[in-house]
């Protein structure tokens, strides 16, 4: 299992344990078994990642270095992917094998440090990322120790791990990394091997953050989270990425020292930025200058940067506090990100990745090259690359891992957390969960093995389904509503007996917080836990996804394929459309163009821009919003 | 004069002729001349940009040079400034004395580059801006020659210009620099000189732009205008400064080439641009990430970034395009961009300054030190100094060049662009111009000498006073309507003649186009040419500018000391006014928080933060956007 905790108010069961048999899951897990993982190896030895290893072995580092200072983690990361998907064995030891020899006799490894002609180890906390990659290195080594059986890559974690012990324990540098992600993994690795050691230097990294042992960048000390120390913070802030890695790690580190006072702090955090920083998919982070949150309610969605490796480290967050709470909203989070934001990262083929997943796309952009690294948050349609390319390995780990979030136990029974075909055995204990979803919202569980004494068993009702009904029949077909949190059935229950929860999955109008302002007087609809948009594609010829005006006196209707019809109108807006200056007098006419009647065929978000360049629109204006209309007040 | 072209609809006046007597441009400049200049010499002293000229002669600069690539040119800035502003003539010769023996024998002159120790000259024309300091430099040179007579500082300049002929003429290196500005200064000095070598190099460098001799970057060609020849782009992009200052050297080698192909290029650009990519207070760049033009109606104005220097930019190519072809709409953007932006940089007295300048600031910043340079984007006040400080310069020089806007001549008189209390005098002709613009909006021309046969005087009437009336009263009292555009009077003229000029200063409600997403349901204030705001130091206790709605059904009102009040509610927005998440079904009870009846007053937008951190909003949410209202949809 991916996290481990050695307490807290539900258990987490382990790849062993829940196998996702079908449906929307099951296909991505599949592309990213037999797709992304190899197009991910195969672009690291392309571009030198993977290379740099070598020729640090060779003593051609120096000048050979490829990449930007941070390039190893992306070659750990696939590494983690490979341990957690299985069937790259080989590819995994092959590569632990030439990653081996780069380490230092003392246990340090980093390909841009230390090296003749390289800048010295750890002379560059701020940028130069030697924690954060090996974060990422001690991971996938806690992932080979526990989905794969201890080997040559646990090995070089654990002496890295050391290292960093010895290099930054209480007697040794001050210091912490410009990018968290060492916090986390080292608790990870504490938990795997028992020692102590690994958990109080998580935990000092940790208290030593927000103390200013970082420069002052041009962004702010916010950007790395040293403005203000973890449990003093009242939302996320800075850097995305950085921000919830930190924050995962910040979870771990208390549920292991029984610290309630740094659990509740990030769980207030998490609250804040929830209400009012996260966008309608889930994503997180709303400034491309510094990747980072911005101020509450700034939620732009034409220059959202909602970065696929921030969805990766939210859901890494939720789940941590899911496991320590047992309160269902974390698991409402995940479920919302995991489908609007991971899911939408890759393309169906997997092998090319948005890194920002904006809500609002303007203009058709060029086609990225196909054999050439993009810029990272240009992204008009999916790149199978990118100079900073962490998004695409990050996609490939967390659907390697995805089983893992599916369901948890504890003392009581079983809780299912998220739904998907799926077999489910643990202890005593089998299940079966067969469904649609999303596309539909009936799930049966089936009692494949069972106790004879009573148990619980649990289901998730998603807070989306708030507004609607969604209903639990037990086995004895008895029905209830299910309101939004927890639905539970304790009974003693026998081979074959089956519970059914149905999901009100129809599409519905969704308004936001007049506080935020870059979409007011616009809706989004929204189908299960599926966030909808307009993409130019399916519109009438010359018209764009800009000039619709949609009508909320009307509910959204079911099409075909998974397609959503909303009524409103198409506004004939041309080149003399342009007023010389775009602001009015409001008693002067307007002029309001053309506009005729249109049914609005809507997709999913997660499946845009998989039909070449395109136009696109989570948020639909409204047509009380059109030029000249009296609520255009 | 800034600006001497050869041919041209009009001819501009030179600061022998126009003269600020009083009012709101005649206390900048005073604040400018007696304040900001030395504020920025002793500054330069301070952070070491001067010494590092000191420190070139003296062979240190290798480990002394102190500030970014292009910290000369703000020290040129500054010259530049000092020679259109008078007063300053021992500082400025001091000045080209410390900057004189840096120069090489060739001309050559940068403290950055080509010294031992030093990466080479032009081995870096993406981000060395080597000719962009040039740029600046020769426009110094220039404005020394025009306004105080030939010295030490012009002949630097003129040497340079042809170390820059020699390096990159049709026989040199065929590139450009990184950021545009070479090439209005080298049009300037061609006219200055009458040295026709001079201008071809600029026109070389217009024309080289846009065909791919620079790198391309992570933010793409486009971020400096080497996306496409310059001819045949459609629309200003990239970094807003680059582009326009770009744009203006495009429109001088036009102009000076006779190139009207050229010049109608810009001129498109210049209208898709206003049209799209403007904001209201006419500041230009949306994006803070690379200080670039968002896409169309990408007008955020909680992360509008507005730089200062791409409104002086602006002014400048508004100057020159108004110049070329006498459209009156030019001095329209000029007078909007002079009022809201290039006004709002400084504070009142004139020793701060906005880098960016912002339609909404949703946080109380913190201060800024006062002793040490800011982050340029972050100014939550305005800030003494920055790590890239362009802009204070900037503000100088172009406060002290001001009155060269006010006015211009052609055959058949003269024509009025803006509106100050003035003395203008040029050939037989002398007038006097009192007014108490922009706080009123009558406007007095008084002739004072004449020749005595029929000449016109022309009045622009702003296009801010379409949907109400402006009267022009002649001398002979006969009174008409004076639609938006120019008025003119044509006569036989006699001192003691007075032209009145009534413009309805009064304030309005301004209702963006339907395309600008981020501020739809919302309506701004202006009155004249003003742009106003709310600044929470005028709201009710507890109150913030983001809980503002305002009913437009009733008209703003004038309130003391050019405030403006408008009738709103103030909504009780507190810590329990949060939903756990801030998007909700539109049919379910949206619990709007409650809300009090208030007047609210409206200040100047370029007055505000002058009291203290505060939180500030152009555009105010109408009543109906009010949650839970029927219209919120």
């Amino acid at each position: 299992m991916p996290v481990a905790p050695g307490r807290g108010r539900l258990r987490p069961l382990g790849l062993d344990e829940v196998r996702i048999t079908g449906g929307f899951w099951a296909r991505r897990r599949h592309t990213n078994a037999t797709a992304t993982l190899d197009h991910c190896h195969d672009w690291m030895e392309r571009v030198g990642w993977i290379g740099n290893f070598r020729a640090a072995v060779e003593g051609r580092i120096r000048h050979d270095r490829r990449g930007r200072e941070f390039a190893d983690s992306d070659v750990y990361k696939l590494l983690e992917a490979m341990a957690w998907s299985g069937g790259h064995d080989t590819e995994l030891a092959a590569l632990a094998e030439t990653i081996a020899p780069a380490q230092e006799p003392d246990g340090y490894l980093n390909t841009a440090f230390g090296r003749p002609g390289q800048q010295h180890r750890y002379s560059d906390l701020e940028w130069g990322h030697e924690l954060y990659c090996y974060g990422h290195l001690i991971q996938a080594g806690v992932a080979q120790s526990r989905a794969r059986g201890e080997g040559e890559l646990a090995k070089i974690a654990r002496r890295a791990a050391d290292q960093v012990c010895a290099a930054f324990g209480p007697d040794g540098i001050e210091g912490v990394c410009g990018h968290p992600e060492i916090e986390t993994a080292l608790v990870e690795l504490a938990r795997t091997t028992g020692e102590q050691r690994y958990l109080d230097q998580a935990a000092l990294f940790v208290e030593r953050r927000g103390r200013h042992t970082l420069a002052d960048p041009e962004f702010g000390r916010a950007y790395y989270q040293d403005d203000l120390p973890v449990r003093e913070a009242t939302v996320l802030r800075g850097h995305a990425v950085r921000a919830l890695y930190l924050a995962a790690g910040a979870v771990d580190v208390a549920v292991e020292t029984g610290d309630d006072d740094l659990l509740a702090a990030v769980a207030r955090q998490w609250e804040a930025t929830v209400a009012r920083r996260t966008y309608l998919t889930g994503g997180m982070g709303s400034h491309h200058r510094d990747e980072a949150f911005g101020d509450d309610f700034v939620l732009p969605p034409d220059r959202a940067y909602s970065e696929t490796c921030a969805a990766v480290a939210s859901v890494m967050l939720s789940w941590r506090l899911l496991l320590a709470t047992g309160d269902p909203r974390y698991a409402d989070l995940a479920e919302r990100t995991l489908f609007n934001v991971v899911a939408t990262s890759p393309s169906e083929d997997g092998r090319a990745f948005f890194y920002a997943n904006t809500l609002h796309r303007r203009r058709r952009g060029a086609v990225p090259p196909a054999d050439a690294e993009s810029p990272r948050a240009e992204s008009s349609l999916r790149a199978p690359w990118f100079a900073v390319s962490c998004c695409p390995t990050n996609v490939a780990r967390t659907l390697a891992l995805l089983p893992a979030y599916l369901a948890t136990a504890d003392d009581h029974g079983i809780q299912l957390h998220q739904y998907a075909d799926a077999e489910i055995a643990t202890g005593g204990l089998a299940l079966s969960v067969r469904t649609d979803y999303p596309h539909g919202g009936s799930v049966t569980v089936r009692v494949e093995r069972t106790p004879d004494h009573p148990w619980t068993l649990s289901l998730r009702v998603p807070d989306w389904t708030r507004g609607s009904t969604a209903r639990l029949t037990a086995p004895d077909g008895s029905c209830r509503t299910a309101p939004p949190g927890t639905a539970a059935v304790t009974q003693v229950f026998r081979p074959g007996d089956e519970i059914r929860l149905d999901l009100p999955v129809r599409p519905r109008w969704t308004a936001p917080d007049p506080r935020v302002d870059a979409v007011r007087g616009a809706l989004a609809v929204e189908r299960g836990p599926l966030v909808y948009c307009a993409e130019s594609v399916d519109l009438p010829d010359g018209h764009d996804v800009d000039a619709i005006r949609t009508d909320p006196s009307t509910a959204p209707q079911d099409g075909p394929d998974d397609t959503v019809v909303v009524d409103g109108d198409a506004i004939a807006y041309d080149a003399q459309s342009d007023a010389p200056w775009p602001y009015r007098p409001l008693d002067a006419p307007a002029g309001p163009p053309a506009a005729e009647r249109a049914g609005i065929v809507l997709v999913p978000y997660h499946s845009w821009a998989n039909r070449g360049p395109s136009t696109m629109r989570v948020w639909l204006p409204t047509r009380g919003a059109r030029p000249g209309s009296t609520d255009d007040r």
